[in-house]
């Protein structure tokens, strides 16, 4: 055994946080995301956890992991890792970053490590069947069951993003039309309220932002005009809720997962989604489910990702 | 090790499969199910054993487990199973049968045995993560993944013919309205039928039967009427394909499986029933998954759930 660090790596901030042998948390470290060039982002990453050793005052040679979730894709086969919001193209990150701290390192899709943090210890802790969503630019899935990742094949497992409705009309990042992202995600929460707006939607919001500065408009504007006593911005959260509902639903029924654990900008609006969300899940399953079923925000907050992370590296690196 | 007796209970017959240690089935011995008392449905079921291993010459001292699946809840925390076509309501049904046996016996729900013998020796063989679904009187699934039987909170986890949507208009067994199993099932393949027909459908089904005859209309009819050039027939297997990929979607892009297997009398009606499957599941997904995934037939006929039931025995119970 030993300590570990847990590295959370996303496209504007970085957070490392210090664990010891026990998974304790002492000491985070943040900094500004470098993304000149991978070379840099990776010395900045090693800096990173070399300052977390000298606050805490621990020697290099008792650090026996790092963990690090990014937001990309990482083939499961060559560790190859691809991220369109870093300097990452089809980079060898676990091997480079491991040759440059020498310890052993394992990197991961963010959404998994939060999901995995979030079932170790957050608001799945003690429980055997985890679902976890993290609505934010993005929108993704991750599955732990007894305690284990799952990654499916070719590591693809929780893009539900990316899953295209017939009756949602705009198209993705993707390249596809029409999928859940565009409108269950922070940017589709935005998405929505302008296209309200453009319908002829009246009060706080539409006062706030007059045609020309609708672009500007983003899912915290939504969740401050709800919060001021606008109608039409509950309304998206409920709609946002809705949508959700249309790929949880059939989640349940396959898995019957004991939590769904639903994390990002979107879900921080609180019971103006998370009300609707359960009442939408709950009409379309049948009451055995819904007897045993919880829909709640994650408890890590920022931590999530960095206990995951860390407690991952441990359980893959440290026998 | 030892030898294991796999055995496959349904509402009109029992199968029982006989397996050297090394998985191979050596025998089969068939019945109509005894459905007068538990008691004797019990007795059946060991008589059926003891066939087998006097057919075989082998000694019952040799038998090392034998495993059930039955169509029905098994409370993954009493044991305690209850089958509403069976005379079994809270019933140990494990606990009895290893008595008469003298052998340790475990129960499980018939579709999750038919799924975990296909994923072993069936269509999903050498594949780490198998999705099945059954497509018989009922609907549901069973998931797999690297040789592990997933059961979910509660044991609960497959029932995804009962999930509701607001455009299926029928009432349910389960009593809820709108569940996909009553369009996605043998008897929801006959009851489109019914409904194609009552709106004015014109051709072999109609001609065949007549509004006094309707209600005899099953699956196979419809399947019959199709091999015979019915063009209505046909849809009804297209519109199934099109309910199922609602569920197939979203499972796909969750857990990414390396294939599905879609068996059961509806499955039988071969590829009218997989091409627009295929092509319903891929345009609502990324590529990337479209590139991977299958989506087959069972390959083990009638022996799956044998296999599947005798395996999980075998990997329960013998140490």
């Amino acid at each position: 055994m030993g300590y570990r660090i847990g590295i959370d790596v996303g496209g504007t901030n970085i957070v490392a946080g210090l664990f010891d042998e026990d998974g304790n948390l002492l000491g985070k470290s943040k900094a500004s995301t470098i993304k000149t060039s991978s070379a840099e982002l990776l010395g900045q990453l090693a800096s990173l956890c070399g300052e977390l050793l000298e606050e805490q005052q621990i020697s290099g040679r008792l650090l026996a992991a790092v963990g690090v979730g990014l937001p990309g894709f990482i083939n499961s086969e060559t560790g190859l890792v691809t991220a369109a919001n870093l300097p990452l193209q089809d980079n060898p990150v676990a091997e480079r970053l491991r040759r440059l701290l020498d310890v052993p390192v394992t990197v991961e899709n963010d959404v998994k490590m939060i999901v995995y943090g979030e079932s170790l210890r957050g608001s799945g802790q003690g429980l055997s069947h985890v679902l976890g969503v993290t609505l934010g630019t993005g929108m993704a899935s991750a599955w732990v069951s007894e305690g284990r990742l799952h990654g499916g094949s070719g590591g693809l497992a929780g893009e539900i993003g990316h899953i295209a409705f017939t009756d949602i009309p705009y198209v993705c990042g993707c390249g596809m039309r029409g999928c859940l992202e565009t409108v269950v995600s922070a940017s589709g929460v935005a998405r929505q309220a302008r296209d309200g707006l453009s319908s002829g939607w009246v009060g706080l919001l539409a006062d706030r932002f007059p045609p020309e500065q609708r672009e500007e408009l983003t899912s915290k504007d939504v969740w401050q005009a709800y919060q001021d006593g606008d109608a039409f911005a509950g309304q998206v959260f409920q709609r946002t809720a809705y949508w959700l509902s249309r790929v949880l639903v059939p989640s349940v029924a396959l898995l019957s997962p004991d939590v769904i654990i639903v994390g990002g900008g979107v879900a921080s609006a609180g019971e103006v989604f998370f009300e609707p969300l359960r009442a939408y899940v709950a009409e379309s399953l049948h009451p055995l489910y819904r007897e045993r079923l919880m829909i709640v925000p994650p408890s890590l907050g920022e931590d999530s990702g960095l206990y995951g992370s860390a407690e991952y590296a441990a359980k893959r690196l440290i026998v």
